[in-house]
């Protein structure tokens, strides 16, 4: 399915100028000294989580497996190329006809990552795999990076509902993949319509102080939400006075009003004051919402005070202080010879360190302890020992060119849970730590 | 000029559903309750700097007539709408045929902005103007965070040019309209295709360590690259040995070779010996590129070595430590009914402290002192008072629904250019600081 011909708001034509200029000069020397057609091996992975961090998710796998399907150059995008002068003519045919024909694997969506996790393995020409470096890392770099916050706040936030409701701070169209990744990592709603409509995520959403200032007063902005939307609405409290505010709500709306919604002051306290006065109003079922600038740690503090559900914005856009991962896309094995039977051979930077990389097509496997919880991140090459061969994370994403693994957004959301589930509990605590499991290297250094 | 309609990669058909779920129940309420026709005024503003900052960028302006153009609901909208049950029949009627027809005025882009300046004013029905709140929020938030980096980039290069290339470590999207902030705030260019594309942003690229990888001997890949892209390109001379390779890199391309680049190790040490080595080697004219998760202030401690350009990434597109900004969008008066004579009230949320707001229609000013720099940002209502007459700060932007305010976007590079000159020279510290001026407020309460 190319999802730019169902004139969805939120797709691209193509997605092949999402690249760097390098890539297409690479290319253009690659096709030039006959070194294009070697059998290539990238992998992405990331050398460090975000400091502090214990443990990253994988999010944006389906979005990849988007990308690649609609990177195509057409008429638009060549004669850009043609007329800044940036390839020559046969580097101009030659992506003309492209259609990426190799192979991808991947660690599944929604599972969790360490340092060194070969989150995605991307096989065939150097060619045709060095062109999806940029769009690749754009989209896995970002989305798993919300993915992460989100995750976090989701185990802050327990049993309770989070809302995404970040869009108006980060990019138009981030905030559609900030939505879908939050929803990877456990958030149960999205105010943005854009998800809804893109990803079937389900949007909610409540009212701003803009609405109550519209009104004369207070209680006409309340007659009027309560009129077309029911009582079941959720009314916005701290306008003017919040005591006032939920007594008119309740008021207006009877006791089976759905929710009030509290944007500023001390969380905690107005909480507290808030049910109170709910509960002597006998409006004992309807739900206190908390927005304002929460993140994982606010949630948290939030645990033991009468709150239903946390909308979480700013913090969650931005990755709660990571906005990106680290993620590269590493040339790991190549072909000594455009052969396609020519065997593969390891390669990595040998420069300066903290950039090094470990040459070699990978494997991984997440082994368990006797009680089946992971006790490590194992990665090698060559072949995989017995034990782990069960435990292998990589599963195939692209066949030849052709997806063979997209799935619903509530099986990646369920994945998720299950591969926390399978960590040490440490895993969830919000404190600064290392990676929750080290990373172990099995590496053959004939690849 | 409806840019979807050029089938250019980076735009989409419609910005209608870049939208938050509770504008449209808003609205709905607001048409049934006999308010939506009040003339009402919004404006965007932020209440603080970043931590440390000392000015705001305004960015993403020429983004926001765009998205306001093409915000329209088409059948797959309003299907979706209708399917979800977010809105009832008369509202989808509504919105069928909605073309924002009010008034925008704003900070014209590039301009610098300080807490309380209304960056944007939206004048019009609120039924009209409440939609477009989330995409005017979501573009100025996010451009403008990145256009504030790029700036402090800017004065830390000096006359050194400045590459943006961070499309790898945000969302695909993001990254044009980032490297087109990174060239209003003084970036040269940018690596990525789209942004030229889209914008006329020069792209460069040099080349990525898996060419040379690819290749049997750094020799080989060098020579690969430069037999087709001649002398003047950018050799990586930091896959293997740094002295090795530049030695390499003179004796293929000669002393014309055009640049090389050094991507890890101690960038100031590195520079310095290959430096010296390309002088002794006769390339003195060869330019020594760096990058390496560069943001402003290891460009100005690059500020003595022979580095003559930077070429900058992940600190760029998260906006150095700040990824968004705070701008809110508020509305600051409405009538008193849908008469479109009644007069305008100022109005403005009173409850807890820090998120109150200041009502009234705004004017604003940057008052210069005797030599001519600016020492106070003036906001006010009512009258103008005829010494800041001149000094005014918010141009026509959108007229009866229609921009007649499209500018190329060097223009806007420019005026960044010299609305920075025009602040005192404490502006361009890199050090954390306040405001450079103050904002003062001549508020006429009847507004």
């Amino acid at each position: 399915m190319n999802t730019a011909d169902l004139g969805l708001p939120v797709d691209v034509p193509s997605t092949a100028l999402f690249t760097d200029h390098y890539e297409l000069t690479m290319l253009q020397a690659a096709l030039r000294a006959g070194t294009a057609d070697r059998r290539s091996v990238f992998e992405v992975f990331t050398r460090r989580l975000p400091e502090g961090r214990r443990y990253g998710v994988v999010a944006g796998t389906g979005r990849v497996l988007d990308a690649v399907e609609n990177f195509r150059f057409g008429a638009g995008e060549l004669g850009f190329l043609r007329e800044r002068g940036i390839v020559d003519e046969p580097t101009l045919e030659w992506l003309a006809s492209y259609r990426f024909s190799g192979d991808i694997w991947g660690y599944p969506e929604g599972e969790v990552y360490f340092p060194g996790s070969p989150i995605l393995r991307v096989e065939g020409s150097f060619a045709e795999c060095v062109l999806l470096e940029t769009v690749i890392l754009s989209i896995l770099n970002h989305d798993s990076a919300i993915a992460a916050a989100a995750s976090r706040m989701a185990s802050a936030a327990g049993e309770r509902p989070l809302i995404e409701m970040g869009a108006r701070r980060t990019h138009e169209l981030a905030a559609v993949a900030a939505s879908r990744a939050a929803y990877v990592g456990g958030f149960a709603t999205t105010s943005d319509l854009a998800a809804g409509f893109r990803y079937g995520i389900p949007t909610v959403g409540t009212s701003a102080h803009a609405f109550t200032l519209l009104h004369d007063t207070e209680r006409d902005a309340f007659r009027a939400q309560v009129d077309t939307l029911g009582e079941g609405t959720t009314l916005l409290v701290d306008t003017y006075d919040v005591t006032e505010a939920v007594g008119l709500a309740v008021e207006i709306a009877g006791p089976g009003l759905g929710a009030v919604r509290i944007d500023s002051g001390d969380l905690l306290l107005v909480a507290h004051r808030v049910r109170d006065q709910l509960d002597e109003l006998g409006a004992t079922q309807t739900k206190i919402v908390v927005t304002s600038d929460l993140d994982e740690y606010a949630i948290a503090s939030l645990a033991a005070a009468p709150v239903d559900a946390y909308g979480v914005g700013t913090q969650l856009v931005t990755g709660s202080g990571h906005p990106t991962c680290s993620m590269v896309y590493k040339l790991v094995a190549r072909a000594e010879s455009g052969d396609p039977k020519a065997p593969l051979r390891a390669v990595a930077k040998k420069s300066m360190g903290a950039k090094s990389s470990v040459g070699g097509r990978k494997w991984a496997a997440r082994r368990p302890d006797e009680r089946g919880v992971a006790e490590a991140e194992v990665i090698g090459t060559g072949a995989v020992p017995a034990p782990l061969v069960d435990h292998q994370l990589l599963v195939e994403l692209i066949k030849g060119g052709t997806v063979v693994a997209r799935e619903p957004l509530d099986a990646v959301r369920r994945r998720h849970t299950e591969a926390l589930a399978g960590l040490p509990l440490s895993a969830t605590q919000l404190s600064r730590g290392e990676a929750v499991i080290p990373t172990e290297y099995l590496v053959n250094t004939h690849g």
